[in-house]
């Protein structure tokens, strides 16, 4: 029996996890199709990609040659496309909210690696999906492992422990951190990532989005999900049952495995393109506690998850901001941490709010770190 | 909403693992109830146990006062007893098979701890749960672990990776092997089990006998089965996808994890009694290779498992015949493959064999086992 092909549409094509989508797309041309592509900033990927794929759909965010088949539309338009089955949310920051709800709201299963979508937004989107009967599928390692490990039993969880690589700078001192370079941070010891999220890792903020994503996923309060070093990235998270059993999802640090998960779901497809985990071959597998003191980020990001409101929202948007000026080199690495809480401090949260109240606080706090930058340097 | 009691007959209740099942009996009044209780040794424990639970049917090997409100029944008469929901099976050797199968022909629920049963008689075993629609729920906890891993996906696996402490041995070199003494292979380093597994676990034949029980518990061939050596005894197994993905269930050493998951299944109960799995506690969780040199009786067991037909039968009897007379100091540690392997090389196998021909294979390899011994020694 052959299945039906699932038709995507990959929205942030040109970035990691989007290229990735279209490798994994390739290896299974009687499962997959792109009907839809939309990339943000690399117009000569995009080209490349049009001309291989042929999607009926296209965006992008600036000026590109479409060719004459590709239709021209918005990310909003794309995610609600008839024809299309599943939006593959990979772009990054806020880009991917309106494009997200869209996809929901036209019935689209939903397989999402833009983890502000749900930092920013996460009771507007999670009860939209709700009432749609919609599950969004995860597609970062983190949140696909728990997912895995929650098949066939997503109830009865005491809590969820997310493992951290750690970054670059996990050995560091507070000295030595305050004097990294954008190359050392860029430098992730075991995941191959976009830039943002190369040095959201190395601040740990990443971890922190991770946790605020994973509560609002899994339903699971934020003081139940704890946060391990782990240093191989081997195994990718896990779930304390209420017996005491833990279940966890391993293998070699390859984004793919996750990703294909997403698209294949519930199924599983077999790629011998994927390394597999050879355990004896493995260094020993380690678990540490984190030192919060050296990644205030990480801490920044758990308090503004639990303070809810628009705090996250702020506290993304001023990550955002910080992350680039450090990528500029106009921040040191240490000011992300400090510019990330005076804007978090500054602001006034809406309870309950609303798309606008999010997209208000997520201005303001982008032009309240650039203010803030302009007073310290 | 309550939850309807479950009535339980546990075979093997003076045993390591029955006394295991009524501890959490005790924990969970509300749940389980003793309707049925079997022992085979030790006379003063049942009587206790007796006076404890005040079961309805009772069964005991030798002679033992049974109160008068306890009605005497065989083992098989107790698995069919229409009150009865569920019957655990923790005995050990070659007891549980006649009474297993009762069961499943009654329709009962099965908890399975005695391997033998399915390592003796797997194709006839499963054969006739298969027809009566029964899941048998597995206690060991390797195969605990896969069958948790496995809850929500039983199929698309690559590969069981079970895991092994390794024993008290696997530092040892050949000669220290053979001068090892009763006391040194009774001190596990990381489970507390009754003396014949814990043997069993010192040569690895345990391993091998958990690799055939799993090939039929989850309808795997053996060449699929991985033995992984993970002396900290956290991981209880894997399960590799084919995707490459591989889950892993943990806790802290200690069999009453698995044997709750298997009385409560499909549920999980919250159990404050039993030690929470700490991973920055944790000691580093490693994984070897096996030097199956060292240890030639999981080669046996592996082996017999391929060959099928009766070897497996007579790999058990020998085995329980062999380990008896190690512990009664009448054979040196590494007699005990010597004799098995002997008797193995000497049987001639029945091709899909009747419970009757596995009978017979049974009592022929103790015999056999025996008359070895008396020539050898």
């Amino acid at each position: 029996m052959t299945k039906p092909i699932k038709k995507l549409a990959v929205l942030g094509s040109t970035g990691s996890i989007g290229r990735q989508v279209l490798d994994i797309v390739q290896t299974f041309p009687e499962r997959f199709t792109v009907t839809a592509l939309a990339g943000g900033s690399d117009a000569g990927l995009l080209s490349n990609q049009l001309r291989q794929f042929k999607p009926k759909f296209a965006y992008f965010a600036g000026n590109v040659d479409m060719p004459a088949t590709v239709k021209s539309l918005s990310m909003e338009e794309i995610a609600a496309e008839p024809e299309i089955d599943m939006v593959v949310v990979a772009t990054s920051g806020r880009a991917g909210l309106n494009p997200t709800l869209a996809a929901i709201r036209a019935g689209k299963q939903i397989a999402l690696a833009n983890k502000e979508v749900l930092v920013m937004a996460g009771a507007i989107v999670m009860a939209e999906a709700q009432a749609k009967h919609i599950q969004i599928l995860p597609i970062d390692s983190e949140h696909s492992a728990i997912f895995q490990c929650l098949k066939g039993e997503p109830n009865e969880i005491d809590k969820i422990i997310l493992t951290a690589s750690g970054g670059p700078f996990i050995d560091y001192s507070e000295s030595m951190m305050a004097n990294v370079s954008v190359d050392e941070a860029l430098k992730h010891p075991t995941w191959k990532m976009g830039k943002k999220v190369t040095i959201d890792s190395a601040t740990l903020m990443n971890k922190g989005l991770e946790a605020i994503e994973a509560g609002w996923l899994f339903s699971m309060p934020l003081d139940r999900i704890e946060v391990t070093i782990h240093r191989q990235s081997i195994v990718h998270s896990l779930v304390e049952f209420v017996d005491g059993s833990v279940k966890a999802q391993l293998s070699m640090p390859d984004m793919r495995v996750a990703i294909q998960y997403a698209l294949s779901y519930p199924e599983r497809l077999a790629n011998s393109s994927f390394p597999r985990l050879e355990l004896a071959k493995t260094k020993s597998l380690t678990f540490e506690r984190i030192d919060y003191s050296s990644f205030p980020c990480l801490k920044l990001a758990i308090n503004a998850g639990k303070s809810g409101g628009t705090y996250p929202a702020v506290l993304c948007a001023a990550d955002e901001v910080v992350v680039d000026l450090f990528l500029q080199k106009r921040v040191r690495f240490t000011q992300i941490a400090e510019i990330v809480e005076k804007t978090l401090s500054l602001h006034h949260s809406t309870d309950k709010p609303t798309l606008a109240d999010i997209m208000q606080a997520d201005k303001w706090a982008r032009d309240t770190a650039l203010s803030i930058l302009s007073k310290v340097s």
